[in-house]
């Protein structure tokens, strides 16, 4: 028996997935997700399955996940728990490969990378780079050495699939000799995700993906574009950090540098660094579609449109508005630079269910052909083939379900 | 005798032109520059006009220009100084109206103002905004003031323009009760000659401006991008200040927000706000071409392309290449912006003159029906009607010779 195990630790959450390889490839067994980790109402969903089969379904608030290590641990004791049938795991030592999605690979990771008490070492010292994503990575691989020795552990980069964009394209026009020295230039993100969209919509196109040219757009609370040719990016949106690019649910997306200085307050002692902290927080905390309409949930902008008025109407409008407008610059931007593009393909929590952004950001394109079949659009289902076609015209418009786990544990499959 | 005086204060240089009110509307009797103000060797350049020739030509180095108050003071005396032939101006009571280009009207100036004690004053306390333009413009007027009592002074804004930019456009996505009360929003820059190269455009093409989807670009050492829809601005690359869009000479243009974090020092003491004019220094002084090449003179990175060999070659090759990338970014988001374009326009120092440039830029845009014609990019000179026609395409291509003085005169004139 030989299983993969994946982990993608959020913010507050914490997504697993545990394959078989079986004849076909691979065969999910079991899914699932911690949420609100660290909250007094932490939560706790899995799927088993059986072949097809759902044979297990589990959604409850749990009493305790303080942090991704609890998390962590509650989901390995589940799965393997002799007592519960069916147990997914029936022996630990059946797990060979657990594979981790790491948000920040900086300039030094590329590569799927073997955990070891060295190499954990200098992926926290780059939480510099991305200072709320690759510490909690670190916390799930060494809680994973410890409770699955037997196992071997593997990082996997969203940054890596970037990693073909060309010199002029990720370099900052800043001074060259701090920026090659720091890595200050764009690495991009979300590339687990791109990657996995783009061989997708290839199988959903029945073309090589050596041969298409594709936009592909992961929007959820963090957003990203990316311009594939032949299956390698080109360009996305965001760059040194997730920060920039497109707005997110609390972040910015990309301002005019100089108005980060009016979010920096005085700090309050010299060792105080907080100043700068401050304004990053801001920008990643409190901006985005929270930042515009006071909350980050897209469904709860949707509505507003239609049902509140005065203010309430209003800032969702503009939310909605502002969001649709950045994509569509991202769209134009990517549409130049791939010289003409075959697909365009949503994804992610908002690309997959908002089909009213969608129409919005569609409806400018339509003088270059894509044309969006509003039937299609308005009630896309992804199941069960993982993705839809909502096109009506010469560039192809595709909604696909991302799967950021699976892709990870193929690509530890082909090592 | 009705005269018109434009003043154009730049960081180191003060161009004017002295117009009077004919029959055919405005004729240029003199126009010039004083440049490398402040250093030990300031420059004088002026063309006296009869009609259409030129009946005086100075281009010299003087002794002294300290300060734009300075170069004011000389100007005004060489144009009406008595013992001089021609004497541009008889009688200084011949100036009606003096105008000035001013950078940054905030939310608060958008109508050119009519200058007095109070408006200045309000002008100079924008100077947050635009540090290094609004100040110089005030030390011009406030001299203007003394030295031409009985002419009527008017700012004209760069910004003003862009007013017609719609709010979710113009909104960035950070917290609105700060970005409404603090003005923190996309202004845009440009404006005057953005609507100058527009209308001239239209000339050009033949066909009334409110008819016209246009996409003008201004490139110098400052460089901005404009949608430009029936005559009106709908977007543009600046933002807040003029640091974000393009990379410039020596600015930055947009960089992931989170880079800027990256420039500021630790401050000296808590009263030391240096640790961030210190970031704005390099992102606005030591980037853009210069961060890239060394050099933020394009005639030479176009040179050492051609002709330098390794670091120097390579380094020149990269900043052309960045800044290509980053104008057609913006060239596909303006086109999906106006759902197609007539005409794309280029002006400006480089936009005039760097004809590799425009080859470069325009060559990913063939798919769209942009098309160059060599060799008329190649001899493109705007004399002697102020433009060229250098496209072989459905999308016309035009270099238009920009002329922000002239603009600013005739929407004085039109008050």
């Amino acid at each position: 028996m030989s299983m993969i195990l994946v982990f993608n630790a959020g913010s507050s959450s914490l997504k697993f997935q545990l394959f078989k390889k079986g004849q076909d490839g691979l065969q999910v067994v079991a899914k699932g997700n911690c949420s609100e980790i660290g909250s007094d109402k932490p939560n706790f969903k899995c799927d088993v399955f059986d072949g097809d089969k759902s044979i297990e379904k589990i959604n409850q608030t749990q009493q305790e996940l303080k942090s991704h290590e609890d998390a962590f641990g509650f989901v390995v004791n589940h799965l393997s728990h002799p007592d519960t049938e069916p147990a997914a795991i029936k022996d630990k030592s059946h797990i060979n490969i657990v594979g981790h999605r790491v948000v920040h690979g900086g300039g030094k990771f590329w590569e799927p990378t073997k955990m070891t008490n060295d190499t954990i070492q200098q992926l926290d010292d780059l939480g510099d780079l991305a200072p709320l994503h690759n510490h909690r990575s670190v916390i799930v691989i060494k809680a994973c050495l410890a409770m699955l020795p037997d196992a071997q552990n593997y990082a996997v980069f969203d940054t890596a699939f970037h990693r073909t964009i060309p010199r002029h394209i990720y370099t900052y026009p800043v001074p060259q000799k701090e920026a090659v020295e720091y890595d200050i230039r764009k690495f991009g993100f979300h590339g687990i995700s791109h990657g996995y969209i783009a061989k997708q919509a290839a199988k959903a196109l029945g073309k090589p993906l050596e041969d298409l040219k594709l936009i592909t757009l992961h929007l959820g609370n963090g957003s990203s574009i990316c311009a594939i040719k032949g299956g390698q990016s080109i360009d996305t949106s965001m760059g040194l950090t997730p920060l920039s690019g497109l707005p997110g649910g609390t972040r910015s997306g990309d301002i005019d540098p100089s108005a980060v200085f009016h979010f920096v307050p005085k700090p309050a002692s010299l060792d105080d660094t907080s100043h700068l902290t401050e304004a990053e927080r801001v920008l990643n905390k409190q901006s985005g579609l929270l930042g515009l309409a006071g909350t980050s949930n897209v469904a709860e902008i949707l509505e507003r449109m239609d049902s509140a008025t005065g203010d309430g109407q209003d800032s969702a409008q503009l939310a909605f508005d502002v969001f649709c407008n950045r994509i569509q610059n991202f769209l134009g931007a990517y549409i130049v630079l791939l010289e003409g593009v075959d697909a365009i393909v949503f994804s992610g929590g908002i690309g997959e269910n908002a089909y009213q952004l969608r129409e919005a950001v569609v409806q400018k394109l339509k003088f270059l052909g894509a044309i969006i079949d509003h039937a299609k659009n308005r009630y896309a289902s992804t199941q069960p083939q993982g993705y839809a076609d909502i096109g009506a015209g010469s560039i192809r418009l595709l909604v696909v379900a991302t799967d950021e786990e699976r892709e990870i544990a193929e690509t530890l499959t082909s090592l």
